[in-house]
């Protein structure tokens, strides 16, 4: 076992089993203090709840909490784990929802017979929450999932794996591309892999501005065409009328590729075929369809992000969900909607654009950073990506009619 | 609005809604804590889960933490008011959790149709924690759920409601008869009350020693007696083959009355009919069955207790469930059975007969505590009862064989 592996199992074993804690908010010392936290006193707030359902808000602390809840069928690129296997992962979620957005979280594991089970479940449970946070659930069942919940749920249903990886990987596309000179309206784009984050990342970029002809798509198949007829409804939508069937055939001129697949799937050849000024998108993690070093060796006229820490432009969905949460718990939005997803894509690539502070410098272990090649989105560590992001989101729900709230005066996320 | 009622609601409003949050327990400043906390250190402990199931009581906090579950249909005695309406006495109880026995509790209120939607929601979520505390579902339908719930679950469920307040209400009994100079196994009881909390009373009571056919237990309708047609399962277990119809005549020559029904259905010309040396447990909060200035200025040789903590004798089920849980958890006990139930209520009635600590006296706010008719169980602020309940809850379990774990060395609670 490798210094690393033994480190991450201590990390998760001290000071006490796991990563997080509930505290008291209030003085609970005195009898007095107790007579007002639970009975007599508490049935105070229970009767202004009762009258006025709103009141929740008020007097409980749903209006700050979000859930986080998997079922263990995909979990990280480990795969069906089960549930309990999953535990680790959702504490650390509800540990970085804590620590960048200042939003109390926990997490729940369901075990299910069918999906219609994990739903009902799920929707049971929902309103105790101000939102709900789905993670590492596969492919097609996360879609049927996050559709049902959100009609049936009160509060945002927010799918991570699909939308916070699509939301920076839109983020960062765009200011790539932008470097590059291109558009996305006009890139042909390779999508590696037909996941539920594959799925998710395409839309965007296209409700961004990309063309769903121009994407090609692959599954462990091929690429994903009008002439097969193994595809299942997710998978249909980006069937392409080409005669392209491989990576080779995909891959030839393109603009962009993006993985979302797995390990070294794309070779120095493949690289040698996209057209002139490429975007690579290598976000399987920890090992990337592509290696930097190899793909900046092949060519040195690209530009690459992966999902790794240690090589530069790292997509990682830290810099959009505690963000898009923070602004729709603040302006108590019902949903997450194309909107306010948009808006969290723009605040994110326009602070990438933006001098940095010393103090960013210094919490991403930076010299320097400039927009561009080695610099396409911001740092996990930037602490202004709190406020960018959850006014943008805030902002976008209050001006597309889902808020309960008016933006809150002089509102910083 | 009284200030009291005032106070109660500013409690819960400030600093922030609510009385608990979520914290971190392990570092998060750099990026080498968060790639420990998150990917890619979190798929060491996520591995080892999937490869040794027990390995989640070391790498996550589930060991630790119990969640408080409602549907809300009886929020304490103000009825179905509905699952958000319960939300800050769920709260509540997970602060008490904390607070007395350091267990990390959160709560989720329970939106169902049938039954057996609850039962399959808490099932389907029940191995994200270490316990299952229910609280505040109304009986009969309270009696179908534990029972469903303990059957399904592998971690301990507890409906707090009923067997709570059964092991304090039985501590504090015991004493007092022995103060009395009495036995329960002689003792003609009258039960005002049929719900949850009275038939759980009147079960634990008899596997005390108690008679059930000395028990007279009174619904709306009066004595349950074994020609009424009108009493689900429950509450026939409880139908005394006798002529006795109303309370007056239930209260004749009886030792002990336990009223868990609502203010004031206890005259003073009820006491007077009671036998020598009587025990009352007037429990109904805020209001009890009589007040005990009442009852006292009608006789000078009874005994009182109430729910409320600004008379002597307070029965509050904070002197159980925490601790019980404490004692649970340590061992993982996969149950909490009868015979833990039973070591409980020993262990607060001896506590009780103890020399009571200075510390305990100024936190409790008392110049004396000596076991006798004022004193006949612990005070909730008694910081002796994490230690005594749980190292005695601990053996039980580990003696009566629903222990995973042995007894910790030198365990404390």
């Amino acid at each position: 076992m490798t210094d690393l592996r033994q480190q991450a199992l201590d990390y998760h074993q001290y000071p006490t089993p796991g990563k997080i804690s509930v505290e008291l908010t209030t003085p609970a010392e005195t009898s007095q203090d107790l007579s007002l936290a639970y009975s007599p006193g508490v049935a105070e707030p229970v009767r202004a709840i009762a009258e006025n359902p709103d009141d929740v808000y008020k007097y409980t602390g749903k209006g700050n909490t979000v859930a986080v809840i998997t079922n263990g069928t995909a979990i990280l690129g480990l795969g069906n784990l089960g549930p309990m296997a999953a535990k680790p992962v959702m504490e650390g979620k509800a540990l970085l929802f804590k620590r960048f957005a200042g939003i109390n979280s926990f997490d729940i594991e369901v075990k299910h017979k069918t999906v219609e089970d994990f739903i009902s479940t799920v929707a049971n449970i929902a309103d105790s929450f101000g939102g709900i946070n789905l993670e590492d659930i596969k492919a097609p069942e996360c879609f049927v999932i996050e559709k049902a919940l959100i009609e049936r749920c009160k509060v945002p249903v927010f799918h991570d794996d699909q939308h916070g990886t699509a939301i920076v990987t839109a983020a960062g596309m765009i200011n790539a591309l932008e470097i590059q000179g291109k558009e996305l309206r006009n890139a042909n784009i390779v999508c590696m892999g037909a996941g539920a984050a594959a799925i998710a990342c395409m839309e965007l970029l296209i409700k961004c501005g990309a063309q769903r002809e121009k994407i090609y798509m692959l599954d462990t198949k091929g690429v994903i065409h009008t002439r097969r007829d193994d595809l299942n409804e997710y998978k249909t939508l980006f069937a392409n009328n080409t005669d392209k069937r491989t990576l080779e055939d995909a891959i030839d001129g393109a603009d962009v590729f993006v993985g979302v697949s797995g390990p070294n799937v794309l070779s120095a050849e493949h690289v040698k075929l996209m057209a002139d000024k490429p975007v690579i998108f290598a976000c399987s993690n920890p090992d990337p369809e592509i290696k930097p070093e190899l793909a900046l060796a092949t060519r040195d006229d690209l530009i690459i992000a992966t999902g790794r820490s240690d090589y530069p432009n790292q997509v990682n969905n830290v810099l959009c969900f505690p963000f898009i949460f923070r602004g729709a718990l603040d302006v108590r939005a019902r949903t997450i909607n194309d909107e306010m997803k948009i808006a969290a894509v723009h605040a994110i690539r326009t602070l990438a654009k933006e001098a940095v502070p010393a103090e960013v410098l210094t919490a991403s272990g930076s010299d320097s950073l400039t927009f561009g090649k080695d610099y396409i989105i911001p740092k996990p560590m930037d602490s202004r990506l709190r406020s960018a992001v959850a006014i943008a989101v805030a902002q976008a729900a209050v001006d597309s009619g889902v808020a309960a709230l008016p933006m809150p005066e002089n509102y910083n996320g």
